[in-house]
This record gives structure tokens, sequence and C-alpha cells, in this order.
């Protein structure tokens, strides 16, 4: 019997400092602890460094999420040598301070979607990680589902032709009770409402599968104009809980991205819907472990669309289980961005995406607000343009 | 034993005169030949007359359906004693002339949807209605599905409370293959494409569920931009298989409308998502015996989508089928149609699509074209502003 | 313009007797109104005569559904010189009596299923009709849904290889409240309970699409011990409401028949899964125009069970729609098998359960049964046995 | 900033020993790596030690999977100081001994489902387990779904009031390829086929839900007589990949188990189907974060299956993810598992199946096959029997 440090595994693996411990802070510790083991083919990382607001919060929750050193100052952690890469996954006001500093300290940054509250910021946040040339990516995990990866082989190998109408619809309900009292998202500083709440992830499927917007048309709408403050008066909202919006790819497909937040029943839909010239893909996110396609390639009176269950054969579904039809959950996504991340961060190819990726996605949803402000369509800057500029 | 002789219920029955043979002229006959012995309170029709672009093609279509007579000549049938309402199914823009001959001659009329190809020539028929004092009434049957009264009804209860937003889309794939001969549906002068082709149908729904539509903004897109024609040539597309639209009704919910003629896989789609204050509810025409509604008034923990079957409480899905859960189908839902037209006839309430609502759809449609070619959101005009110009 | 006399048509038309005007009666009626019309192939038959229990009711319902004369007395019905096919739509109980004597008066007989609530009486009725050479077929309108045809042409094409394992379930709830009053269908006159109030279907099905059963093995249940009876007390339950059995089919396969009349929430469900060498298919008789199958004649990682909708390709769904997708409704299968019967009068094949094969599930039933009481598995005897005995 | 020792952490938590790195190995290495941050209430394990079949495959495997030393003796793992659990997730022939063992040892035991190939050996386990006072339990995960929790409360609640009749299947796809090479699960020596393989997780269910088996009555099938074998000949297959069972519950329930290995398109369904006096419950593990049930507890009119997704309010959804409707993975029913055991070890209430639950189950299972055998009904013999015995 040969004993096996722990300690070697820990200084061969990348350095973690993770600031904020909230919903993504959780899932970022959790993808941190499970990547090794679930894909076998990277270091453990060493969990090195805990940020949260307070000392006495930063420990409680490095005790939990197993890391091995608690701070109440971030700063301290992004220049830490301990740390390599630094997880953001604070409120999102944050991210650009946080994400330059990082960067400026060298280090990588796998920082929560969005970017920024404003579009400027986020241009700043690029500008950094291309000065650092460090590894700066998003957290954008709903593409790194097996099924997503699926239909971007399904789409390049031409199962159904040339895309040419695209829907992608985002609805939640968390909003939906015009009775519950008003918080921080019905005020204007948190943004647009569900535009930028939301829309983010449709851009980030869209940018994935289909590549570049061409211009938009936006509107959004306020189911209820006020809400119930304390004390029983109401105050009036400020966001929009609803936005739709047409599209034009580059690609040259005509669309709509339609969200609500507000849509009672739906949980955490994500209703996809590519027309091509040769087939049709469904996805729904909250049955994420499957996707409908409609092909061409059979006698008529016998095409319909098809259920494909996630399986070992869509990779990484394999590193999870080895049985099909058995389901991956949602944190799992992260552990497979964790995983893409590291390959980057190792000079391999990886799918997630970038701040040059990221900003095409901030840019559309500034140019679907303007459009919605002007009431006219509006072009969606390219980044050729604008570096050109 | 006691002789009962049709003739004497002939007598008693309306007179009916069809013209037209096609998919929906097929489709009526059906429904007069059925209306009296589905329903049980109304005399049988007496099938007087069918009219047709031939006499020998109205002779063996008046044999297959059952019809007493047969013309080669729409006008004379149009005159004729006989004949107490009309049913018009032939292509569009045949119905203005042949629905204002009817309605001059003083016969009620049924017309298939939409009114006319132009808005003018609806607008004079409507002027011909209101003249004759007859009841004109079109074909739009998507909304005498038993389950569209029972979303209405849980609408009316306030089942979902206030509606804010609404999406249908429509659906079907006949236009879908680049590949299949260009015919007259490419062609502009058959109209815009799926706007008017399928927008009517949505607009229907809104306009019995909802009421009025205030404003929209249109875009029309093609996805192939040309079609084979015989020799192996091909030929440009002038028409729109693709529509999309964002609306906001009269009640101030926002919405979209989405219609594609070429999208694989799509059959008879027609999906409608109601968004409430309390609830949602979600229809889906390729399985029209069911309706799912959320509602709030449970435990959260168990509150979910509730698939509701058509059944013998849902009226009339009981003068068709005493037992729950076995469907109605397509065809079914004109003689429901014809039952509301037989019931306006004799004077009592019944819902259904008079000259009066059509022409709001007419308008709308319309609305929506031009906003796409001037790129603008656009008032639809109501009844009565049009009336006062 | 010429007139076509409906009297032609008449005379050339079989002349129908109906007896009963119950669901079944109605169904029936409708059928004889529309299935010229529908098929377009057929002479308008000719709705001679209607028996009710009285000459009052006989009027009223005649009146209704189309019929020239009436009769409170069904012996004179079956005698009449106008009448050539007679359709049994009574009681079960009154099945043999009428069958027979319509046989025995050189009619044509269209029996509602079961053939009776004996076995003895079901071989009478096969033996009336092999003496008589008239077509006597019986009421099984599930299979002739063009879906069910589509699965009968899939299976002899080999699409799922050979089927080696089959699941039926037939469910609905009008047994399910256990707090509804106790009647006659609770009485163990009425039958063994599930077993031959639904178990005929299943085995419709089975004996349609695969063929015979070799043996069974049965059980049969009492969800409930007693039902409320008027005044207050309650009444030991004399049936069974849910039925299993396992099977094992002539072909080989294994498989399980469950029925339940008191399942709560199952409306019109026959829940139909064929396990095969190369592939599964899926019937949900809620969802009737739909049918899902499993092909494994593609690459493993994009195999999934593939919806097909009912659509003018699955003959005879285009003498109803030329559409794809729309929907056909349950009394519409009325119309296909009344047309199939025509066909079988004419001398042409078509596919329809005649006596001789009404015996072969009656004699299925009758096995179960006699199983589930002495607990052991019980050969099904073959026709060829019985007729050597 | 406070250095917080992983070693403090790793010297409070279990010491954890791993035998077995397959499927389920990987399984268990993963819940303990997240056993601690993803409930935040225990201790992180200190993963302590490994063993596989060589020394080699050890260190490799506990490399990727974080534990800290590596054996390839397993009998040394269940005697070490710093193992204070033994995880068991080796081929079911080995468990009996390893777990007798480990007991013996004085180690907790969470041992991979089923217990044992002979019922005679798991009896023996109990019986140690039992001598041992450590806590011994099962992998039984899919009832640790907080979906399943959820059905559990519902039908406590009398939601759907008293259960009658239960259909449980399991069916998935691996062995229904008839022409993939014969391997050890076609040897008779592997057990009795789809019964063993899969009976014990409808068992777990039942036994979860509703309690005891009282008798049953099986069958079972071979889809395909042989199996091809290198070089071309065919090998006899002689384990039956399917198999159905009537049974009768304790409670007085009838009901219906049928397994399938060879269910072409099925890769992880256990569809799950609970008739009470007052509703249904439906459930199907390939949408595990779904269930549908039916009250009665409404108008008529608009009962009907409603779909609950899995959210935050279903213990322990929370701990995963504070969003509902995002899912959890089958992965993740192991981490609950895992956590339940340790509340067991720390004397604390918990759901999980031990060895006295599991003898249940395999009880059945031998009582299933013998009734196969025997072609009669079995009575199954409770535990308290057997002890008196």
């Amino acid at each position: 019997m040969t004993g096996l440090g722990n300690t070697r595994l820990g200084k061969t693996g990348l350095g973690i400092g993770l600031i904020g411990t909230g919903y993504m802070g959780k899932c970022h510790a959790l993808a941190w602890n499970a990547v090794a083991p679930v894909f076998g083919d990277v270091a453990r990382p060493n969990l090195a460094m805990l940020a949260e607001a307070s000392q006495d919060l930063a420990e409680r929750k490095a005790r939990e999420l197993g890391f091995a050193r608690a701070t109440g100052d971030w700063r301290s952690l992004v220049t830490d040598p301990a740390v390599d890469v630094v997880s953001i996954t604070t409120p999102n006001a944050f991210h650009p301070e946080m994400a330059i500093a990082a960067l400026e300290a060298g280090k990588h940054v796998w920082c929560e979607k969005p970017m920024a509250t404003k579009l400027a910021d986020a241009e700043r946040m690029l500008e950094a990680a291309r000065t650092s040339g460090k590894v700066a990516v998003l957290g954008y995990n709903y593409i790194q589902n097996p099924i997503i990866r699926l239909i971007r082989r399904l789409l390049d190998e031409g199962q159904i032709g040339e895309v040419n109408h695209v829907r992608i619809e985002m609805d939640e309900d968390f909003m939906a009770d015009p009775e519950e009292l008003f918080y921080w998202k019905s005020e204007a500083s948190s943004g647009h409402g569900a535009l930028d709440d939301f829309g983010v992830h449709p851009l980030s499927l869209i940018w994935t599968l289909l590549g570049g917007v061409r211009r938009v048309f936006g509107h959004m709408a306020k189911p209820y104009a006020d809400r119930p403050i304390k004390g029983g008066a109401r105050r009036a909202v400020e966001t929009y809980d609803i936005a739709t919006t047409l599209i034009e790819l580059e690609n040259g497909a005509s669309g709509i991205i339609a969200l609500n937040r507000s849509a009672w029943g739906r949980k955490g839909r994500i209703f996809v819907q590519l027309f091509g010239s040769k087939g049709t893909i469904v996805y729904d996110q909250e049955r994420m472990n499957e996707v409908q396609i409609y092909t061409t390639d059979m006698p008529k009176d016998r095409q319909g669309f098809r259920t494909i269950l996630a399986s070992p054969l869509h990779a990484p579904y394999d590193k999870f289980i080895p049985a099909p039809g058995h389901g991956l959950g949602f944190n799992e996504l992260k552990i497979i961005e964790c995983h893409a991340l590291i390959r980057r961060i190792d000079g391999e190819a990886a799918t997630i995406i970038d701040f040059e990726g990221g900003i095409r996605i901030e840019r559309i949803v500034d140019a679907v607000a303007r459009s919605a402000h002007e009431e006219r369509w509006i072009e969606v800057e390219s980044g050729e343009e604008r570096r050109a500029a």
C-alpha cells in the first residue's frame, strides 16, 4: 500500500480563488470540487481562498465549500500568490472592478454573466483581458449542455440544412406575483429588466449555435404598473419584466427572442426552435436532457419529431454517467464549463464564451434597449467595426 | 309503424347552396350533412344546390356530397329560391363578388376566411352585409373548438387573472421544401404570404379570447430566395413564408405573433400562450383536445401545468360523444360552426365571427403588412374611426 | 342546370336499419350519414328505419338522426324489405337475439362489440353468420384509426423487427369515485367488470396488429369493496374494476394487458407498447392522431422516439382532410368502419373484425376470467380446434 | 485573513474507504466529494483509501477521484483505522464477503444494490449488520429523488386517497440488439435476468412509497433465443431479459411490475402509475424532475394531470439550486443518499434503505423467480415469519 498525498495533487492543480458564495458562488465551488473526479484528466484544483463580504461569513463558507483560507477583502484574494484563477460570482455591478483587478494581477478570470451593467464597463473588461493575455471567460453554462453540443454538431453536419428562422423564449415566474413586495429587481438601477436579466442566455445560445446578430427591433413591457411596499402603499415598477425582440442574424435568418420573468408556471424554460431548409430542432431547457429533431431524410409518411435523450454518446455526458437517459442536472453544466476553462488555460481548444464573445452579447442587449426606446431597427455594431473605430 | 317522410324534414330545414368543393367545400358539405343528427335540435338542412366550375364537375360533386341539384354557374345558385344560405368556399379572390351577390339576393352567407385579398373589398362586403340585414359569417373554425370555448370561460372567470402577455405561433410545412416547384403561393398576386395565409387564424383567436389589437410592428422574411420551375431554371419568390409581429392589445397586453409556412415538422401547429397575473394558459392546435392551465390557487410546492382533456363537460363536445377524452376532429369544428350559424339565423346568440368581427381581423393584417414595409409601429384603425372617416 | 334526384342515389345505396340510439347508436347514425360524402366512392345509404324501445322515442330519434321510418318493434325492422344492413347498438345482452334474427332474415349485420355476454351466445352468433353467408361484423372502431393502420404497415414492413413483448393498458375513470351510487356495472349480472367491459378493445388491437393469443394468466381486483345506495347504506360491489393479465402470443411474444375503469384522470387511454428486435412503437388513444416509433436505422447518438402525426399520407385520413396534423376525431373512426363494412358487402377486401375474428376475442376474455378464478395459466382454444371438436 | 486547514476539516469528517471504481464506484466518489459543500451541514469526509483489483489501478483511480491512499487488497481497506465507512461498489457477487468483513471490522457499510446474488447470502449480510450494530445501507438512489419524496408526502397527505392499484415498468435497451455479442449478462450464473438486474428498483420504490408486497405471480421471457459469439456461431441465451409480475400489496392494492432490458428506445425509464381513490400519480424516471398528479379537489370540467417541476420547495433540491425547474441529475441523487447515510451514522432519522429493508426486496425477487418457475402465486415471506423459523 502506498500513500498518495493530496498535497502532491494540490501542488499540481490550479489555485482557485472564489469571490461570492450566493447561487452561483456555490455552483462554482461545487464545480471546482468535482471537476477532477468527474473528468479524470485534470489535476485536482487547490481551493486556495474564498472571499465574502465579511471575514466571518467568508470563514463559514470556506469551511462549507472546502476552501483552505478565507478573507473579507476580495482585493487580497486577487493578488494572493496561491491563486491562479479567480471565480467572480458577485452581483453584476461588481464584475468590472474585480475582473479588471484580477486580470491586472495576472490571474485568469471566470466571471459570471453578464459582464457588467453598462456596456462601457464591459468594453473596459475586454480591454483588460486583451492586455493581460490571461484567459477571461464568462459563466454561460447553458451552452455547456451535452445536448446543446449535440445540436451544434447536428447543425454543423447540415442535418436541418440552412437555418432560416429562429425563435427563443426564456420564461420564469419569480416576478409573476403582482402582490409580492417591490424589491431591487423593479428598480431602474438594476437595469432594463428581463432584457438584461435573461436576454444574455438566449443570445449565448444564438452566438454558440448560429453566430452573430445583424439587427434588432425591441419592445419592453410592464405586466404590473406597481407593486406593494411595506406599510401597504404601492410603488411604481421601473423595469420591464417582459421583452420581445425581432432579430435578423448575420447568416440571414429571421427570428424572435421573447423574455418574460413574470410567466406563471415557467420555472427555467428556455424554448428554442431552429427552422432550417431540411428540418427543425426544438429544445426546452426545462427538459434539458432531451432534444427534438425533425429531419426529412426518410419517407414522408413516417417523418416526425424525434426525441433524443442525452447519453454517453454525447460527450462529455459519458464523464458523468456511462448509461444513457439517466440525466444530468443544471449544476453539472458548471462542472463542464469549469473543465472547458481549465482546458483553455492549458492552451487547448474548448467551447466556452470568453470576453471577446461576451462583448458581442452585451452589444446586442444594448442595441435592443436602444431600439425599444427609439422604436426603430438598430444595427448591431460588430466587433470589427468597433475595433476599427 | 309510421312513415316519417324525409320530405317533411327537408321542407322545414334551411335550403343550402354550396359554391366550391375543394378542401373547405367538402368540409362545409360534411357539416351540413351532420349538423342535424349531431345536435338534434335543428331541422335537417335541405342540400339544395351545388355550384362548381363546370356542370359536369358540379354534378359529380353533388352526387358525392348529397346535394339535390348542380350547376356550373354560381350566379344561378345565389338567386335560386330553394337556397336560403350560401356557403362560399372558392379561392379568396372570388369571395367579394359572390358574397355581395348572395347578400343582395337576400341570402345568408357563410364565407370562408379571409374575407378578401384586399381590405377595400372586405369593407365592401361588410357594407353589403349591413345593407342586407342578413346573417353574414366567416369560417373561422378554430374558435369553435370546445377547448377554446373552455379557455374563454376560464379567462372570463379570471382563473389566470388579467392577461398581460400573449404569444401565438402558427406553423405548417407545406412551403418548407425549397426544391418544390414554384407555384402560385409564391406569386405576389396571392398576397403577402404567411401573413394573410395564416395570420387571420391567430387573430381570430385573439379577437375571440382577448379582444382588439391596438398597434403592431411587423416583419416578413423569405426563407428561400427562389424556387425551381419546370425545365430546371429557378424563379424568384415574391411572397414571405415567414412573418413575425410584435403587438399591443387594447387591453394593454403585449405580445407576439409568429407565422411560418416553411416550418418543417409543424403540420397544424397553432401554439398559444396566454400569461396572466394569476396563471398561464397554453394550447396547441396539433393536440386540439387538450389545454394546459397553470393556476396559483394551491400550495406553491404542488403547482404545475394541468392538462385538461376535452370532455362532455365542455359543450358542445357532449353533442358528439358522451365519454371524455375520446377526442373531436378538425372537421367536427365546422359542424359546430354550422350550428352556430343556424342559431344566428334563428336569432339566437352564438359564438361565430361575422363580417363585423372579420373586418377587424382584416384591418390588423393590413396594418402589419404596412408596418413591415414602413418599419414602424402602426396603430390599427378601429371600426369606429374608419366609419367616421 | 340539371336536377339530380336524391331518389336515384337512395335507390342504389344500401338500406339501413338502426336498432338503438344511445352512445353507439348515434355514432352509427352519424357514420351512415357521412360515409358517402366523406369517401365519395359509395352510394349514399338509404336511412330506412330506426327501432327504439317505444314508437314515440323511435320517431323522435328518427327525426333527429335522419331516418325515414321508425318503429318500437325491432323485429319488424330486421325483416323489413327496405333494410339491407342492420346496425345493432343495444345493450350487449340483446346482441345475440337481434343479430341472429337479422342474419336469419338475410340481412347483413353491424353489431357493436362485444358479441355477447356469454361465450356460448357468441358461438351461436358465429354459427348464424356462417349459415347465412351474410356479412357480419363488429364495431371495433379503434382499429380503424389511420394511425393504427400505419402501425400495422410499419410492423408488416419489419420496421421494428420481430415483436417480442407487448403491453397494453386501457384506463378510464367512470368508476373511479367510490362515493358514486352503486349501479348496474357493479352487479355480477353485468359481467366480470373491466375485463369484458374493456378487455375486448386491447384484444382487438392485438388481433389486428399481431394475431392470436396462446395462453393467459389473469387477475381481477376490486378497488372498492362497496358503494353507496340511495338511503345511505352501502352495497357490496360484485364486479372487478381492475383486471391484469399476463399473456403469451401465438407468435411467441410475451406481454401484459392491464385494465382499470377506476383510474382517476384517464379518460380514454389505451396505451400500447410494442417492443421489437429492431425498434419500438408506442401509441396512446388519448392522442389518437399520433404514434411514436423508435427505430435503429440511424447512428446511435441520434436515435430517439419519433412522433408521427396523422396525415393524408395515412389513408383514409385523406378522405377527411387534405392537410396533415389537423386531426381526426373518435366518431370519424366509425365512418371509416362503416366504409369498410360497405366494401365487405361489395365483396372487396377491408380491415374490419367479423364474427370469425370476434369469437377469437371472446374466447380470450373467457379464458382470462377462468384463469383468474382458477389461478393458473389457461391455453386459449383456437378456432381450428374448436371447429374440429 | 485566517488560514483554515483542510486538515482540521479532514479530521472531523468521516474516513471513507471505497472499494470499486466502475459506474457506481465513481458515483460514490463524486458523492463523497460533494456532500459537504452541497449540504453545508456535515463535515467534509476524509477520502482515506481506495481499493481496486490491482495496486496500479487503485493508485490511478485514487488520484483521479481524490483519495489519499490506494490499495490492491480490499481486506486491508476494511480494517484500516482511517476508514469509518466502506463504500462497496464491486460486482454483486462480492458484496456479501466484503460487507460482512467490513461490518465485522466495525465499519459502517454503504453497499450498492442488490445485496447479493443469492438470498441466503443476503440473509447472512443482514445478520452481520444486526450483530455489528453499525449502519448498513444500500445504494437505492432512485428513492432519494426530491420528486419521489414529494410523491411520498402527497401519498401521506392522502392527496390521491387510498392507493388501490400500482403499475411500475422499468425498461432499458442495453440488451435490445440481438446481434450484439453474447456476454456474461446472458449467462445463468449472472442471475435470472431483468428480474434481479432491474426488479429491485421498482421494488425499492414500492417499499418506500407503499410498503410491503403480499404475494406475486411472475413470468419471465427471452426475446432472443441465442446471441452471436466470436467466430460467427451463436450461443443459447440463459437469462430472461423480460420479466412481468402480477402483485398484491400488503395494503390490499393490486398491481403489475414489468421489466425489459431489451426495450429499444427506453434508456432509463421507470414508469410509475399509482391509482388511488381520489387521484392518480404518474412518474417517469427519464424525466426525473417532474411528477404528474391528478386530483379531484376541483370542478370536474377543469380537472387534469398536473405536472409539478422539481423546485427548492422540494427538499433537498434547495441544497443544490435555489431556483425551481432547473433540474437535478442522476448523480446528484447519490449525493442525497450519501447525506442520508451520514445522518444515519449521526443517529438521526433519514430516508434510506438499510439491510432490514433490503432483505424485504430480495425476498420478493426470490419469490417472483420461484413463482415463474412453479407457475403459481407465491406468498412473500415477511421478515417476522422468517425470523421465527
